[in-house]
């Protein structure tokens, strides 16, 4: 099964998008189609200079990024449909592809049952501030996340409560324990992130949404999206009134590639392999291909692309901790699967993370960097003076401060009296992934509620966060060759690469990015079931 | 429908294939699969020097022709696995594809129900002398057709007995024949050509099996499977033993981008763009979709897609000869469709033809160019003596005498007579395009005897031609994500670009190259359904 962009939510009685799990190598729906809403944006304002020392006062300011790119009143209807017409050829030329669930072995075999990936006919516009913000605080990041992944006790004691309630964050950290108690030393690092993003409408606020140190889907596909939108725009640019050369470079397969390449040569073993560990079934295959593709291309490193049971089968730990599969050594784990409960169906799955993490395959990400990842982590270093544990330039910590939406834990009994109060202001995030399990606007008051009055220890298992209410605009999508006109909003995504080898840090960059835009139309009875789409940036002058 | 690359032909009581009718825009079952036999491979050295002084008698060569590019028992199936997942991800990411019937609207919309063009793992071994003269004779096979164009009356006398007995032909003489009233000039001509090609194992000649003056297809798609290959054989040639350099270069698409965009500079009007006349339903898009793009990505010239009834519906043709299709100005037609009965279904589809022709646009082909490719013409141009027609250059002329194969009209009693009494040796070709009519075998003999006893002009419907019997190798054909190990026969295309204005010649080239592969295995009972692939050339040393 699989549920790659377009999915069968329901809206509830209140009209949000309540999605089914996503995979995270496709939309992920969990952290992206929940922290918005297209209900009084403007209420917002209030909740935010609570107790959460790092979301400063919004000013209210007037800017041009709640317009939309172009004016889609006036557009022509046949120029979109020939825009249209030249985005699909030039997708299917470009292997700008997806497999089409509705075709069987689309998921399994390369080359059949493909269809274009869904896209934005034209780029989202953005506040050039911001962008360059985003791209700034991605090697802040980056230190940030190795910092954290050195700090085992800080990773244990933040999670402690969490365990009890999370069997999947449990089992993660039952490997994490036993590296510790092993003493083992990862110290060749790599990690390649993306740090995901929303612009408040209201605070002209760039707000994080998360930060993925597993899986970070798209570098391969949201360059192509950047380059298709450059290609339409040189030739309806004039028509538009938009410049090709406001869409700015792009190019994270290179250099995810370029990363992953660096890091097989620190292994130091020419005949070794990368391995990319995957899903039994992958429609978002390609944008994979891709980044392998670059890898053997331009770095003549060879990719073998293994499942979790198929690493429990064919792996092996020799007794000098080299990771053998299936006879070949590995020099680098690269994971697009293995961050949820629906990766680890049987025990052979755990087996097979246990055997990788005990190797000496450098792994991407090691055990630490993924459980530094967790919104359960990332709401712990949003609590004042936790940052300056990690981090020592006071700019650096101004900048990252600068992101933060405001995030609690359960046993903050102020905010969670003000998230009863307020709800529609409010997200409740489970600490497991795979989507589908955030909680919005009266859900969030009744289960707080009962919550408090059942008094477990299930308060461990959510965080609470600041309510982000981007910007709606008419945009079209295209999805499966047909051309939608909608209302949408969009989340900007920044990849980030880090390698380290002991003292030396041999990369820590951004790396390009990703923008994905979500129909968020609604109707008087509900939300009308959305759909994402991959889509690129425009830069405009700074707010 | 479609019947793309598999087709649903049964082999009849001979176990020849008779195909069903085949787009020329996609694998031409017509010209393809008819020419061959798996049976008695040898018997074929004693028909060819009877009357037809341009086919030489034959010398048994040594040569490795015969032997396949590699040892197929030898090969590791793990390695072959590992080969087709690597060309499979390849063609997705680099758009070798086509559109898949089994999918809805994969033949209308791009971008959706893509798969894999069918192609063949490892290119075919080819000697490199008859590759050199099947490139050398290409413009010669040009300069021809445009001769042969001009002699209005050669065309309409040698077309008159076959005008009698087949409807589409005498279709497409009435418009030559309204032309030539009307004393219409074509000053500037446009050919895009493609000449296909057979190696005769035992005579080791390469002879002619058509030349398309009309609809030429796959200049997008060749050059993708060159390299392709090319590509695989840079990371497996070392173990294959294969050199990725001994496959030549071939850039047809560029080619003939080139020569629409410098017809369409001929033609004088940066406004008016190009026209690509399209079947409703073509699976083969993205073949055409590559030579539309190089146009606008390299010469920024705009092309459009029109179906003959859509022509008819928004065509006009301004008192000055200008052509308007839906307002816009025509500077080219450039035909992918119109070639077949089955293209003009209603007499909207034969107005849309004549008005086309009326036009100052230049028409590639012009209807002169389209009948100087078929058949009959082709048997004509044989005929002693007749290429001194139309060329000077003795040189020239031996050169084309190499290539052609014994071709008789049916008024050559000897040959009749020869034909009944051995069968197996001659194919009878119908003059009209569209496939799946030639005869082999006994229904030659039984055809032929029919045709005597009745005494119709009938027999003016079908020329005869030498049988020719093509090397046999093991080959690996990658269909539908799977991969197939069975024998296949080999045909070469050799495109080629004419363009004149008036006395100038500004283009006349050989232009790259096209090789199909297609099963041929016979069981006892008669011969497996085959299908053909792409394919390109390993060049080996000159026989």
């Amino acid at each position: 099964m699989c549920y790659l962009f377009r999915h069968t939510s329901k809206p509830n009685s209140k009209g949000y998008f309540h999605s089914i799990p996503a995979s995270k190598n496709q939309f992920n729906n969990l952290t992206f189609q929940h922290h918005y809403s297209t209900n009084s944006p403007c209420s917002s304002a209030k909740i935010v200079p609570l107790r959460c020392a790092i979301v400063r006062l919004m000013e209210t300011q007037e800017g041009s990024a709640s317009k939309p790119v172009i004016d889609f009143h006036d557009i022509n209807e046949e120029l979109v449909q020939k825009m249209v017409y030249d985005a699909l050829v030039w997708s299917s030329l470009h292997g700008l592809l997806v497999g089409d669930k509705s075709v069987e072995r689309s998921g399994k075999v390369p080359g059949v049952g493909m269809v274009h990936a869904p896209f934005a006919l034209v780029p989202v516009k953005f506040p050039e501030n911001h962008f360059k913000l985003a791209c700034e605080v991605a090697p802040i990041f980056n230190e940030l996340i190795d910092r954290v992944s050195l700090d085992g006790k800080f990773l244990q004691e933040s999670l402690s409560r969490t365990k009890k309630v999370d069997v999947f964050t449990s089992r993660l950290l039952d490997i994490h324990s036993k590296m510790l108690e092993m003493n083992k030393i990862e110290e060749i690092r790599l990690g390649l992130h993306r740090s995901d993003y929303m612009l408040d409408e209201q605070t002209k606020l760039l707000l994080q949404i998360e930060l993925n140190t597993i899986s970070s889907s798209f570098p391969g596909l949201s360059c192509l999206v950047s380059e298709l939108h450059r290609n339409l725009l040189k030739h309806y640019g004039e028509w538009l009134g938009l410049d090709s050369k406001r869409i700015p470079s792009n190019n994270t397969v290179n250099r995810f590639a370029e990363a992953l390449a660096k890091a097989w040569t620190e292994y130091n073993n020419p005949r070794a392999v990368v391995m990319v560990v995957v899903q039994p079934e992958e429609h978002n295959m390609y944008d994979q291909h891709w980044l392998c593709a670059a890898l053997k291309e331009k770095h003549n490193v060879t990719a073998i692309r293994k499942t979790l049971a198929e690493i429990d089968e064919e792996g092996e730990l020799l007794p000098d901790g080299t990771l053998l599969v299936g006879g070949q050594e590995i020099a680098v784990v690269y994971f697009r699967s293995g961050y949820a409960p629906t990766d680890y169906p049987s025990e052979a799955e755990w087996r097979a993370r246990l055997l990788m993490e005990q190797s000496l395959a450098i792994k991407c990400p090691s055990i630490s960097y993924h459980l530094a990842g967790t919104k359960k982590i990332q709401q712990e270093l949003a609590k004042p003076n936790v940052l300056e544990r990690f981090l020592e330039d006071k700019e650096d910590i101004t900048k990252l401060l600068k992101c933060f939406a405001g995030l609690w834990s359960l046993d903050d009994t102020d905010i969670v009296k003000r998230a009863i109060e307020r709800p529609e202001l409010f997200v409740m995030k489970p600490q497991r992934e795979g989507g589908g399990n955030n909680i919005y606007g009266d859900d969030v008051k009744e289960n707080l509620l009962r919550l408090q009055r059942e008094g477990t220890e299930e308060d461990a298992a959510y965080i609470l966060m600041q309510r982000i209410f981007p910007t709606v605009s008419p945009t079209f999508l295209v999805l499966n060759g047909i051309s939608h006109k909608d209302h949408a909003v969009s989340e900007l995504g920044v990849y980030g690469a880090y390698l380290r080898n002991k003292d030396k840090v041999i990369i820590n960059d951004q790396c390009g990015h990703l923008m994905r835009t979500k129909v968020s139309s609604s109707n008087e009875g509900g939300v009308v079931a959305g759909f994402a789409v991959l889509d690129s940036i425009y830069l405009m002058e700074q707010l």
